[in-house]
């Protein structure tokens, strides 16, 4: 019987870094996974850092994972002076392709919403996209481009989290699964395990789609949409280039080793981690299609994950139900990798007992409902 | 110094082949291989056994492809005995595909051709394709089907002639470099390398495409063309089929682990070993048309090998040039497992000084040229 | 809402092989597997068909175990004519290898014990063994020769099952996990998954040290120990055998692909499936004790996986608890790829609701206790 | 029939920094190489900047080690900033560690030697060794530690100078192999390969164990032998550390994404690059010796590469024979990776003409025979 102030049910890069922050604080902390840390979604994801990326509107979204974009220079430091991974973030930009004329608009209309709010975001056309980058399509209308955002390696990255929390103390326990959560009228006593009980003051569920799972055992139903994701490497022969690009059904990132990562399918519904032939013939054409010399590139390997969502498209980051020591994080879709700092570090700060208004539209609260009604 | 009977340049499956039917034959022979025993285009191909798939007309080389095809069956059950390794000889016919009526017409034709040369080769139309093979597209207009064209693996093949070999007695070195041939007149008095050496009574160069730049120290001019093949293994998850399918630009091979083999790009003077982005697309592209359900098919991985081929199609074997005592056994194309045992035999049978009137027409001699009329 | 007669929970060898024999049947089976079939002990075992080996005493695991080698012949055949897969059933025998004359003493009780039986096993001296395999290491006292014993293709055998019983119409489902049964009373009334319900009218645990968990569900407490081994794969050079040497703390199996598979640690209590350093010190120094040429084989790659082992060494096959249809199959430890045929085929015949007196002993009951008495 | 300034024979990490710092003075640079650009040992290489680590006296090697070793970080900015590649650079010294007071009193002696010439380089005993790594074995008796040698990825290494080399115009040219070269008197007047004729002002043999071929078609005998290492990566579980461990017969590199590379053996005359069983035994035997807890890390994967070496063991690097035009760059052996910027600089220096004294005692002359008296 382990008593600790904190149990994290997964080890991905959402509970890695929640681990870590708490760490920090001093707190006693177990994580908890069923299979190797950042064995799925985490690692397989790209690494962009798209704060603005993905701003289509003001909204407590965009202001988070602009927060969380702006910790990254500090925490590639830390965690490199503390475990020796360099988490290789790569400060080179995005450029967000268009296609067509409406897309330009519609890109054009976002990087003016996101200079009024301080961002810089400029307009290129075919012609400027081409003469930075010449690998590009001649085909494109231009590009929405965007300095700040930027990418990392995910598994690096969730590696380091875990082995800088180990550091600071953390239990990070691999191959362990949760079986049930013991509960006492509004709080959760502790966790049961193939490994045996855990007892803890606070528990964290940040077990991706198998959360809901837990939760079911409360009584309630919180739903979360898998998404399955596709992805290959490539080695680029004659062309290369240096900023993301990002278009319509395909994104192409530079890695620091000099890969190209060809992202992704979206699968809902789908729990497979498999690559589908059909993904291979999507992504290889779509890639060759926004940068034609990429068809003499080397085609390296590919690989599916499994990312988590949610009906409304925001994560749930916060207090659970009506327990006071139970919290969640999970759902982060396409922003796993972006959010994890602020994500960790709000989670810590909730349960020392802070008030963290910034993720209150987060609450996993708005879309519970009693698990009854469901079937 | 060594002093051998037989040396062979080359450990492809043909020069393993060679080498084999040496040693059962009780001659002293060494194989010199630069790299590793079948690591280039031998274990690289699908390893179908298509001597009537090529059989476009009456010739010599039809007749080789289906005395070579006999060979297997008592080969597989010979290299087992002696070696411990199933070459997986899968004797399901062959299905080679129409998409049009204009494909279809001449695929009746061969199929005429064939029967009246005693083989088997029957016309079905799409419906009776599919009533045996219901993956199969419903947009074919009908298949030849081969029933005595077979398939075996590559990789094992190889590898169970270059075990056999040794056995037997024969000396087998890989990682060995030839950076000469010693002529003495009109013989070849030995083989230099960067292991020293080698003394032999007769020399075989199959050494693919390198066999080129041999034959230039002999000053004459052999031409063979690289010819690189892409090729892809996918897992199928709802379509399965028993019969090897053949199209234009695209067959796909069932495999005795469950796997299907899709292959294979042709790119002419290509020494790559690469692959290319855009081979994967026209692949996984046509084998998805062939066999919708394919799109489902889990990918598993890819690779590209060099085949030599010649000018006229024909492979080369036979006696080199006017040396007595030299001898050729290259550029089979795409049909190299297929020829590998009668060339081994008949290579064998010529060393002894046997008559070997059915390899006639492939004599390296036909397209042999002083070497000063090139460049 | 599906409504099937059987649904299995487990797709390893042994869910699959009751599937197979099911469908056979004409049963309506669903085969429910949390990551994908096969992916875990199933496909990391040698594929040693042992009976023989394992047997060092009359009792009813032996008489089980060599009904079931007698099977494998007969289903290689089936399940390839159904398939299309080749589960390389390899028939050369296994010397049982003692180092010392206390070994050789126990082993030469051991084969009279099974002569006496009418079994085949016959005490070889060093020289002898050294006749029939050179490779074997002068420093042996001998070895017990079991010609009949034999070994298989894990991996393919589970393929071939799992494709066999989709042939036949069962459903098989990967990555789904179980989340709960439903019980009424003595029933089970379905399972709840991640993707839904499954009522049936049986359910089979077959899914290894998971099935625990459920059975705690029950209010029961089945132990199920988990065993870790470690193996890897090796590519003879010079030293080639035929037959599977099996010593103390490492075995060498030669597979019909020309590789040897040296196995296998045990390390109990142990959930994960990396290979640790040390395994490989373990078994890369034992493997060239016993066969000394093996020093200069080719290292290809190592893996592990846990088996589901029970306290008294005997598997769990029979009707569960005093629940009318729900049935175990699982903690066959070593024994695992040997007992798949019979596993299945007794589960089949108990649901069908025959007698199958041969497996009583193996009633989960024996060792099944009421879980409050648990923590 | 290309017309270059410079021909390079040779696509490691030797031929692409010399193609590289060529381009950079603006020369036409074409790089032929045979298989893959890094393909062998130098992706193979654990990338140590062992400057002092190699110093077991003064003389010119020690010289040329330091001030290579002092480029590389403003080499990798340079590189960083022209390919996007991160060489991965960690300065964070090494620890020769001394098992015996032998050992001891020789890296004392070394310190000493060192620190004589402006070097850090301190004695530790074992306490402070092991309360800065506290994960190093308590049987060592000390070690010598070396802030200032680092390490870096040598696969990146290579591919950042092959990319930078082709974006500043060089010609780089995979799997092209060199058949001969064309001599005029005292000059080389070009490269005869299997795609053609290259002409060229200059030519450089980078080639490694290859070179004494294409030395031997000049007459002359250029002694290069060969040396097998053999390596593995782990990946730490408890143990970990933080500083390059270097000891008698093995040493552990941590790298940049958290794995720690183990190496070397070292087996001259061998060609072969395969891993035998045996130097896993012997890796794993010395790893765990040195870092006990590296018992339960993660093994990875193995890889062999051959270096090549020199029977003084000093480099080649110099203008060959009496050739006006010709220049030799090969025979690193452990160095190859830390030698390499400086190996590219000066022999961009010589080709333009300059003077470069500190590489005047690497003349490949100084071991050069007449090829006659081989054999």
């Amino acid at each position: 019987m382990h008593e600790r102030d904190v149990v994290i049910i997964g080890g991905g890069v959402i509970g890695c870094s929640i681990a870590y922050y708490l760490a920090k604080r001093g707190a006693r902390v177990t994580v908890l996974e069923r299979d190797l840390f950042g064995s799925h979604a985490s690692s397989a994801a790209a690494g962009i850092l798209g704060a603005q990326l993905e701003m289509d509107g003001p909204g407590p979204l965009s202001e988070l994972c602009l927060k969380s974009r702006s910790m990254f220079p500090d925490l590639a430091s830390e965690l490199y002076r503390l475990t020796g991974i360099d988490i290789e973030l790569i400060r080179a930009g995005i450029m967000h392709i268009a296609w067509t004329p409406e897309e330009a608009e519609m890109l054009r209309h976002r990087g003016a919403l996101q200079r009024s709010r301080g961002e810089v975001a400029d307009w290129w056309d075919r012609d400027r996209v081409r003469s930075l980058e010449p690998a590009v399509s001649d085909q494109i209308e231009g590009a929405l481009y965007i300095p700040r955002d930027s990418h990392v390696s995910p598994a690096r990255l969730t590696r380091a989290f875990s082995f800088a929390a180990e550091l600071l103390g953390a239990e990070m326990i691999e191959r362990c699964e949760v079986t049930s959560l013991r509960i006492e009228k509004d709080r959760v006593e502790g966790v049961e395990s193939d490994r045996g009980t855990f007892r803890a003051e606070h528990v964290v569920l940040a077990a991706g789609a198998w959360t809901v799972t837990l939760a079911k055992q409360l009584g309630v139903h919180l739903p979360v949409v898998p998404m399955k994701g596709e992805s290959l490497a490539v080695f680029p022969r004659r062309a290369r280039f240096e900023r993301t690009l990002f278009a319509e059904g395909c994104y192409l990132v530079p890695k620091a080793d000099g890969k190209v990562i060809v992202g992704a399918t979206e699968r809902g519904g789908d729990f497979t981690e498999w690559v589908t032939t059909d993904a291979i013939r999507c992504l290889t054409s779509k890639a060759v299609r926004l940068v034609p010399d990429l068809a003499e590139s080397t085609f390296i390997r590919a690989w599916a994950s499994v990312r988590p969502s949610s009906p409304d498209g925001l994560p749930y980051v916060g207090r659970m139900g009506h327990y006071r020591n139970l919290f969640v994080a999970t759902s982060h879709f396409r922003n796993g990798i972006l959010l994890s700092p602020i994500t960790g570090q709000r989670i810590a700060d909730l349960i020392a007992g802070e008030e963290v208004p910034d993720i209150e539209p987060f609450s996993p609260n708005r879309l519970l409902s009693d698990d009854s009604s469901q079937q």
